[in-house]
């Protein structure tokens, strides 16, 4: 029976290719409020999707961007539901000179397609999409309940996700999620991610003067909002890199022996990673392993800083204010909330009052951790292994999936993460790309968990 | 005599207004390589008001942006020469949103000019030639030989002005400069600058990754260059506002008894330069006044902060690069190479292998103090009294003139500054300004110099 779903796949290849270039086309960058329009444009791009299976499908409203939501039942009472999870918004492209090829104009390249969106998370939804679209193309229909959340503000952390599923608890409930916005182990080597961090994203800004002012004339004379802003930052970690905030880890929850174990016995080559990322040397919090450090322990980033004057050359100024975003992933059992309200305390005693200090709150999402020993899970490492001819790993990731907790509390359904980019696909970078052969792999994974989650319940 | 000189300035108030704005419509940013037509259009401007006049006058190309000579003949051959200094370059506008009118369309508001470089220096240079034209209008020549020298690159450091300087050695002959790019003590209180501080300005980049990364899926395993340079930058000065880089303070002059007294006499509101500036409060280095630190100690302040994501929203990457513009003003007798080489090697040992760290230097400029007790000061001093109808004090600057040294060196020639703006004019700011008044009675106190100058002679 699944042959036939396979057989579709295999020749769907190019016309696959071809309907994930019209998505990725779609700038659907969530964080910028001038894309509203495209965000609405790839909401109706999935939509479409559906309706040409003639699958019953909507678009949902909420305090911000649209989510899509879409079934395919099994037409059989006592078959399990499964609901698959992604998102069609995107980050922002960055700088675009650093891109070899227009980050909204996909192109092949050694059989990845280059374009922002195409591994996070646009590639890897479709993926799911096209299993779906061969089981009914093969059968009619598929061998479980399948239902699409595709949402639009992972980006941004999510905002409005929670109150969604919450309304919408009876159309999503279900027995497993799955999602696929996590990497594979390495290029050969596929994974189911049991694990992820949450985070807390921050802004603080700093005033000073009311406007900038002439750094000879009034230097030395009034606090200088970047030189204060700066001071603040590097007082965030110590010279151990650990992170000074007051109370930051006491929630958070050590490895065991035995997940140590399992993290060094991975095939994990940190020159191979080092010579990826192109730092000159690894770094990060003393005492632990770059796995360890990557997947289990804590973080905190700047993610971007401005102040003053950034133009060529030289410009003699005090500024009148200085900005930095950045970014805690936290791991269990921290807890957002309170990591959020530790930060905020802590940059409130480290502010000077010769300056004007706010901090803004982007994003505030839990940690989560998968269980390794439930059916759903043994069948996705099967379909996994059927797809890919490759066992998968267990891995964890440092990216967050606010998601997964609420899934949990609201469904009471655990998430199964199964991985179909490269660990290095540029997610968030320039030249952002995800593999044809990821997108096909994928796709018949996903294939084979429908069938496999269906024999579960036999 | 000098009576019709000063007739003619009142009559020609309109006039000179007038003239002042074509001058300031052109957008002569030194900095900016896009500027390169209108910094030749500036000089062209003010070589057409000498052509008027019919006095010799020339553009002179240096490596960078051109500069303007002229000179007037007293037609006496024992007559003292002044040289008139000035610059027609200008800061940038910065963000033209927090300009009440557009930088480059001058626009008159309780009696003030309002546009980009009309105090800083367009408008106090100008004061100056509506002398000389008044003089020749009203005499057919000065009584003294008077010379202009107006450069396109004091805002970038005057990089050039050195070598242009020495090759035209014997054509800038003087026996005094007078300079107008310092401030008035007060909005009523006019004054000459006795002292400047000098500059070192540099650009710290700090590279990590080859590109930006997933702050989540990689941040922890390498440095963070946002969060590196912070730390550096954090480290530059201490809790008590003191420059911590090895050496910095060695050679710095302790200001004497008496200079303390005198800056403690004058009438300095504290809480006015505090409102004008709207910063929470005052700050810098412990144990020094405000005047004194303004004046006459070293300062060191960022100017300009950039790195990752900037834009509105989140974005969680662990950014590839941050940069940062920082400018140290230093006194006598701190030798700019001595703390540019300072700071480099503070940089070298504060930056951590785990980036990639680079110094730029744009510009190292000597502190200067000039005599109280010379013929031409005093000659100043009646001349700003006779202008403005009151004694003029003499005070220092914290800002920059890098020429002044070079004046001293190669023509050897003290500098007189003559500060004709206001000290809260926003030179380098948004909404910069320059009182019609002060245009006036800059022309005037010129107009007189030159007169009383003459009289030294006899």
């Amino acid at each position: 029976m699944i042959d036939k779903v396979i057989e579709r796949i295999d020749s769907q290849e190019h016309q696959n290719v071809q309907r994930l270039f019209e998505f990725l086309r779609i700038p659907s960058i969530s964080t910028d409020p001038k894309a509203k329009g495209d965000m609405y444009k790839a909401a109706e791009w999935i939509k479409s999707f559906f309706d040409t299976l003639k699958l019953p499908s909507r678009i949902i409203e909420t305090n911000g961007q649209p989510t899509v939501f879409a079934e395919a039942p099994a037409g059989d009472p006592n078959a399990p539901t499964v609901l698959i999870y992604g998102h069609f918004d995107v980050q922002p492209a960055g700088d675009e000179k650093l891109w070899n090829s227009p980050p909204f104009e996909p192109a092949i390249r050694d059989g990845a397609i280059f374009a922002r969106g195409s591994a996070d998370d646009k590639g890897q939804i479709f993926a799911h999409m096209c299993a779906l679209e061969s089981w009914i193309t093969a059968h009619g229909k598929p061998p479980v309940n399948v239902k699409f959340l595709i949402e639009g503000e992972e980006e941004i952390g999510s905002p409005n996700i929670s109150a969604l599923i919450e309304n919408e608890k009876t159309n999503l409930a279900c027995d497993y999620v799955v999602l696929s916005d996590t990497p594979k182990f390495s290029e050969n080597k596929p994974a189911i991610t049991a694990g992820t961090k949450g985070m807390v994203y921050k802004e603080i800004i700093m005033k000073g003067p009311k406007q900038d002012l002439h750094s000879g004339s009034f230097g030395g004379t009034v606090a200088n909002p970047a030189n204060e802003l700066a001071k603040l930052l590097g007082c965030l970690k110590d010279e151990n890199g650990k992170v000074t905030i007051p109370g930051f880890y006491d929630d958070a929850r050590a490895l065991t022996d035995e997940e140590k174990a399992a993290f060094a016995e991975l095939p994990f080559d940190e020159n191979d990673y080092l010579n990826s990322l192109g730092s000159p040397e690894l770094d990060g919090e003393v005492g632990f392993s770059t796995l360890e450090r990557r997947w289990a322990r804590p973080t905190l980033d700047v993610n971007g800083l401005i102040s003053g004057f950034t133009g060529d050359g030289a410009s003699t100024i005090v500024p009148a204010k200085a900005v930095a975003k950045l970014s805690m992933r936290i791991v269990p059992d921290q807890n957002p909330k309170k990591i959020s309200e530790l930060f905020d305390r802590a940059v409130e005693s480290l502010a000077p009052d010769t300056v004007r200090t706010r901090v803004e709150t982007y994003a505030c999402a839990a940690p989560y951790l998968v269980p390794l020993d439930s059916p759903g899970m043994k069948a996705a490492s099967h379909a996994v292994e059927a797809g890919f001819g490759d066992r998968p790993f267990y891995i964890r990731e440092g990216g967050t999936l606010p998601i997964l907790a609420l899934f949990k509390s609201i469904l009471d359904a655990d998430s199964l993460l199964i991985g179909l980019c490269s660990p290095n696909c540029n997610a968030h970078g320039p030249n952002e790309f995800f593999h044809v052969a990821d997108l096909q792999r994928g796709a018949k994974s996903s294939a084979h968990f429908l069938k496999l989650l269906a024999e579960i319940n036999k």
